[in-house]
């Protein structure tokens, strides 16, 4: 339809890759293998981190590097644990156990036991990690890293992409000066990253986000919730992103380290109706509307602060997970789980930019010439 | 870019209009003058009539076709009251005024009395007006009109419109036979007609929403929530859909039937922060997030059936407005009030279609290749 190389601008540029496609980063189901397929695909493979100790971040990166020779980013979480997560007490244990204890029973698995909470990894540690390794890209989530991190970033060419969930924390970020801004929609998997209101109050949906964002922000804007095949790789480019993040369909891949029962759920096509919860870590999160979710979402029942409840329903997890029930697993996806179809990653990957290719190129074109227009109204 | 028509399609052609872009019908704010600039210009026009008795949809209906001969919509609640309405008493009156209560005394107004709730007007009353009046399209939210009202509007040659906030609401629009599905994204302003499952399970981003409902419908989709300019438009029709509905940026204009408060809040690009609320109403509804809304969200806080606890605020409201109180008067807005300016409905419109027809040919062409595809497949 046109011979304009839809695909490359400024930020694949900066990224040093060849399509304005970057993998979602999930913590506990990243792997090293998807990371490096997306990659060397060409897109952007990334590495939820958060859960890693520095030595063992050192560690990923290394196996990633021994898999691509091609940019890819590692991820962690800026803020790493709630206020009151020090102060919760065996009381507060109890009461949160209570509403899922049944089902340990049921399970025939032993009641988690009360540990007070000691933090194992912090943010500041796990950061000078990455910036030891020299990983191409640092993407996080849940507010701005200290400026001298991001100063760091810069002195060693570390490309750095913060995410926001609302105008505001986008203005926060361009601020800050990072490189560029993952405008993560309502409709996305996993965690809400809102770092300046609640995540409750912060909700917005990726087509009234994006071009917020792009209006109020210089750097590239990086469409993310919701976009699971051509038609919103394109649409996310009207809107004004120069990349999309794909998260979900990523996860459905048999590359990721989603468990079995997870990609079954994926493969079934049961993970249309998702919802959001703080049941399942403390922070509110987009997953599967399965039985955990609507008994911990019930009126009433208590959460503990971030991480605590995700380490109490991780014992819930494991014996679920084991015995097949995907009921009681929080099943994290986005809200257009039903719409993407990944088996291999890069048969995907093909399939998706030669469909964007179709009609790309006068998109992002006319896209471009808007956002040049309104800079310079 | 292109000389395809990007504005013609079966849409279009069924409607008799020169624009696929529908003027979102708002509840009390609908003015006969807005409705008709929107159908003079080409698009389509809509009234929400939900609040009219018969005899007012017949004279409402004679008003518009006498500012405009291009065809127009108005639009009903199938549902018109909850469930409890008719049992709700005194003493649950007491409880949800209880929180407002002293904004009335603040405002120097008199607390409004219990009345026991008598319905004043029925849906179907509603439908059968709009039938004898043989409005040119009937749009309608909340659920899905009886076999025979729908077989009436195919007699009469008048173009059903149903809203979807789910797919399977649009899978069940699709099978009562209506000529187009509304896809309400999670981003609209105003109430959320869901219908088969509670609203606050039904919140699906539009960018989510669209593609899904088109992939499941053989009728035209017209995308809704978070649309405001061109890059919105053109977002849409990339993911499927055939039309776009605008809802929050008409309501901005001079000729809607906003209060001047509600315009001053438009003016002065404070409405880009919203939430939704069930205490406005009764049922959820997205709106600038004001006072009010803080604290009728409170928890803990009852509210009433709808309609009653609408009724309960509307006391409030009037005079909330008379004494210029912004933060006390429920003052809808959807998730992309900041990106849309509208002072004149046809100076808007002429500059959007502008904008649009840039780059809408080859965009609407690859999509219908794409439904194509799809449905050949």
């Amino acid at each position: 339809m046109s011979g304009a190389a839809w695909n490359r601008n400024r930020l694949t540029e900066k990224l040093g890759i060849e399509y304005p496609i970057v993998q979602g980063p999930f913590g506990g189901f990243a792997s090293q293998r998807l990371t490096a397929a997306v990659s060397n695909f060409g897109g952007l493979g990334s590495f939820g981190a958060l859960n890693l100790a520095p030595e063992a971040i050192k560690e990923v990166a290394a196996e990633i590097r021994a898999l691509t020779s091609k940019p890819f980013a590692m991820n962690l979480w800026v803020s790493m644990e709630d206020e009151g997560a020090r102060r919760s007490d065996e009381n507060a244990f109890r009461r949160s156990l209570s509403p899922i204890a049944a089902h340990f029973a049921e399970l025939g698995a032993a009641l988690p036991e009360y540990k007070p909470y000691s933090p194992t990894v912090r943010f500041e540690e796990q950061a000078h990690a990455l910036l030891d390794a020299k990983v191409p890209v640092f993407s996080f989530i849940f507010g701005i890293p200290p400026r001298e991190i991001l100063q760091e970033c810069r002195a060693k060419r570390i490309v750095t992409i913060g995410t926001a969930t609302t105008p505001d924390e986008a203005a926060a970020l361009r601020d800050a000066g990072v490189d560029a801004i993952a405008a993560s929609g309502f409709e996305a998997a996993g965690h809400r990253g809102s770092f300046l209101r609640a995540a409750e109050d912060s909700l917005t949906g990726t087509m009234a986000l994006v071009p917020q964002i792009v209006d109020i922000v210089d750097v590239p804007v990086i469409a993310a919730g919701g976009i699971a095949d051509a038609r919103g790789v394109i649409a996310a480019m009207a809107l004004g992103a120069e990349a999309v993040q794909m998260g979900t369909v990523f996860l459905s891949c048999e590359e990721s380290g989603a468990s079995r029962l997870h990609h079954e759920v994926f493969l079934a096509k049961k993970a249309g109706h998702t919802g959001l919860t703080k049941g399942f870590t403390g922070r509110l999160a987009r997953a599967v509307r399965n039985r955990l979710m609507e008994e911990l979402n019930r009126e009433g029942t208590e959460t503990l602060p971030y991480p605590l409840q995700r380490g109490l329903v991780r014992h819930l997890t494991m014996a679920a997970e084991a015995a097949g029930r995907a009921d009681l697993v929080p099943m994290w996806a986005g809200q257009s789980a039903n719409l993407g179809a990944c088996t291999d990653v890069a048969a995907f990957l093909k399939s998706l930019v030669e469909e964007v290719g179709e009609i790309a190129g006068p998109v992002t074109e006319w896209s471009a010439q808007r956002r040049w227009r309104s800079a310079s109204a």
